[in-house]
Order: structure tokens, then sequence, then C-alpha cells
């Protein structure tokens, strides 16, 4: 009969954390993806940081018989909430408990108990600002006078996702230049005289090129049969690319049908800067 | 002697992930900061589909007493990178098997087992490229004619990580704008004629300020004691920001001592936009 109830009736889950909550709604998102046509309700609450603002999160938990999905840095705060959904018989699930557990054992140390993201101001936290700075800066080959400092550089015509990639990328602290590709541009010498090795060459399947730029003609109100739409055209610019990118000898990463963070992870591996991020 | 093995040598973890790997690096990167002195290391392997493919870096995990993260879509390679633990007793955390389980359960659902961001792609992706492309455009107050098509328009003097702010909430799907503020240039009237709800004043403390600026004025090789890292200065232009604030009677956040992401989170709650992510 319970069984019965929880088909019918719409699942809610509360996201808690100690800090801005990127680790539960992370998790949740991951999960979610495996169950495309499910219904239902999720409630966040971020900077939950004492068990005075606990307890009264897990009482409406309670009521509503919702799953809890919770981080917390303290352990007694994982206790607490682990022990009343027992009492209750809500489901939960301390996603950071085992991992703390694990390193606290194994490294020999007490955790700090300080809430998630303050530690990371500093350092990182400038070298992240700078990047994305860079990275504004050096969209659509602003300053190729500046390849030089960057750490990434990447090629592509339009439509390749040169700038998502360059700000995902500078995100994670590299300061990444683009420059598009135009077989009626010359290429700045500079691409020439920095370190190949930091080059990345972007490019895109015909038939998602034509739909995008499609799109994108129509947004602008000039109507869908522009030359910039066109199927010659496109594979005119795309052979001008990979022109380029043989004299380059760097690495071709094709965007199709690859998200955002794949991609960039690519970049990440082919550039051997995958074990280093910030 | 197991245990004084385990502190004397350096702890190596295997983060293992059929995507991206996003999932078990924030989940590696959280429990870490509980941790701030301790050594380790860290071997990251991403797009891991297969059991052909798990299997060698199991093997090895073995060979180096790893630890492992896994984050897998598939029960099957869950399991059997479990069952692989369990038989060399090492350590084994699939952080997303717990919540894929209780939804399933609930949803009355199969997992369909696709990896992570594939799904991502289409409308949110364009959605999110959509996004970056404008903030990148908007950044820095250069088209006031378009705040009225942005979700989020970010008002700040100098150093007060509107463009970071500006590019992180894009990277979830927000169009934002941001204008800086400075005594001596007119605010354009846009700002007074958009919707008042999706602005956000951001404001800064008087020494972070000062500091910030004396290190771009010696980076840009001016010397530090320059009227632009002048506390008197910094002064005028926050009372300036404080009075269009005022103006538009809008929130203000300080981002002193605040992280990018509890930042953005804080903008997302007074937004009202933080039930509502991509």
């Amino acid at each position: 009969m319970s069984q019965a109830n929880h088909q019918d009736q719409t699942s809610i889950f509360y996201l808690i954390s100690d800090a801005v909550g990127s680790l539960v709604n992370n998790t949740f998102n991951s999960a979610l993806v495996q169950f495309p046509t499910a219904k239902y309700d999720v409630q966040r609450y971020p900077f939950v940081q004492h068990i005075d603002a606990l307890a009264p999160i897990l009482e409406r938990a309670a009521q509503n018989q919702a799953h809890i999905i919770a981080s917390f840095s303290q352990p007694e705060m994982n206790q607490y909430a682990q022990d009343f959904c027992q009492d209750h018989q809500l489901f939960y699930y301390g996603v950071l408990q085992p991992v703390i557990d694990v390193m606290s054992k194994d490294f020999n140390m007490a955790p700090t108990g300080k809430p998630g993201s303050k530690h990371r101001l500093d350092d990182e936290y400038y070298k992240r600002i700078e990047a994305l700075e860079f990275a504004v800066l050096n969209d659509d080959g602003q300053h190729p006078s500046r390849f030089e400092e960057a750490d990434i550089v990447l090629l592509g015509i339009s439509r390749t996702s040169k700038t998502p990639l360059s700000m995902y990328l500078a995100n994670s602290g590299y300061k990444v230049a683009n420059l598009p590709l135009v077989p009626e541009a010359r290429v700045p010498d500079t691409i020439y005289q920095i370190d190949r090795r930091k080059i990345i060459g972007l490019t895109n399947d015909v038939n998602v090129l034509n739909k995008f730029r499609r799109e994108r003609m129509i947004a602008y109100g000039l109507g869908d049969q522009t030359r910039y739409a066109n199927d010659n055209r496109i594979q005119e610019e795309l052979d001008y690319a990979h022109k380029i990118y043989n004299e380059l000898q760097c690495p071709i990463i094709n965007v199709a049908d690859r998200s955002i963070e794949e991609t960039a992870t690519l970049i990440l591996m082919f550039l051997n800067l995958e074990n280093k991020p910030m």
C-alpha cells in the first residue's frame, strides 16, 4: 500500500547543504538524467550551518515524506540528519560523509568542520577572476599579441563553441584565447609564433552548422537562405580551417554531439592539463 | 601495521566516471576542503563506459592501493567495480548509486543507463551557449540597450567581481549584463527603465578593494600609490554606487569573503530564480 502511494504521488527531494549546494545539486541532477520522464518536486536549502536551522527543515521533510540528499562538512550535522531520517523512515543520503571518513582515517587528521567553499578564496579565487577577465578580453581574436600569455588557444569557424568553451575553461582557472577562422581574413602571424602545443582546432558537422546558422539568421530577421547558411559555403570554411590545422599540426576536436564539459575535458586531456586543475 | 603504512605513504585517489567526471571531482574536492594540509595523489579517468576499459584501471588501483570514487550511470559498471574493490579490500564509493536506486523505486522506472551529460545537449545546450555569448557581449556595460533582454543586471564599481559572476551565472543559462559604476560617467538611462527586480548592486570592503587595486597597478607597472588605489577615492566610488543602489531600491551584495559560487547563489535567491535552474 505504501508502495502504491509512492507511485501515485509526486516524489519530493530536499537538497540541503551547509554551503552553496553545488555537490547536492550535481548529485541530484546526475541521477535524474537516468529518468528523463520522471515527475518530481525539489526544494533547495543552501547555507544550513547549524542544527537550529536544520531541525525545522527536517520537520517539514517528514511532513512531506521528502527524500533528503545532503552535504555537511560537520559530522555532527550529518549524524543529526541521519538519525532524524532513520527515526522518521525517510531516505537520507549524506553525499560527503563516506569520503570525509576515509580521508580522515587515511590522512590521520580530523576534518576542520568548516563549510565548503570559504577556503577557496585567495590564490585560487584571484587566479580564476584573472582567467575569466583574460577570456573575455581575448574572445573572438581581439588581441592576437596576447596569445603567448594564454594557456590554451582555440581556433574555429563560426559556431564551433569557441566562446562557451573559453568561458568554461576560464572558470577552471585556464587563460584561454580564441580566434575565429574566416577564409577572407588573414590569420594573425602570432599564431605561428607561439608554442603550438597549446593550440586546439575546433570543427563541427556541416548539418549541425547549417542548422545553427539558419536559426541565427532567422533570429536576426535575415531569412534562412543567406550565403552564411549555405552548405557549400560551410564546407569551404571547414576546408580552410582544416588547412590551417594541418599547417599548425594541432589536435582537432569535433564539437558535434559533445557537451561543453565533454569537449573541455578532451581539450585538457590533449594538452595534458587534466591532472592540474586549480 | 597496515594502519601505520597508511599514514606513512601518500594516499592515492582514483576518480572514475563514465562521463566528464564533474560529480566525482566535485565530491573529492568538497571532502578535501576538510583536510587543508593533507598530502595526496589523484588520478582522473573520465569517459570509462565499458567494463573492458574499467577492468585495467581497477587492476592498477589494486596495485597502488588506491581509494576509488566513481560515478556510473549503468548499475552493472557500479556493481563490477564494487565487487572488485571488495575482493581486493579497496575503498569504493559509487556516488550516484544510492540516489539512482531510490529514484528508480520511487518513480517505478528503470534507469536509462546512458552516461551523464549526453542528454543535456539540445535546448539546454543552446540556451547556455546563447547565455554565454550574451554575457560576453554585454560585459562592462557595452550595450545598455540590451539590459531589457537580460535575466540579471549586475552593477558595481571596479573589482566587485562583475565579470566572473556574469560568466558563472551565464554558464547556468542566465542572460547576464553588467555595468561598471564610475562617479565621472553617467549611468545609462535604460537602467531606470528596465524591470528593477532583476538588478543587483555589488559592493566590496574598502581594504579588499585597495589590495586588489594596488596589485593591479603593480602588474601594470604603475606603482601602487596611484589615485585608483587610494582609500578616499575608493570610498567616493562606493558612496556613489550606494547612492545609485538607493535610487534603484535594488538588493546589495557585499562580495568580500564570498566565493563566486556563494555570491551567485545569493543573487539567484534574491531574484527568486534559485528553484528554476536549467
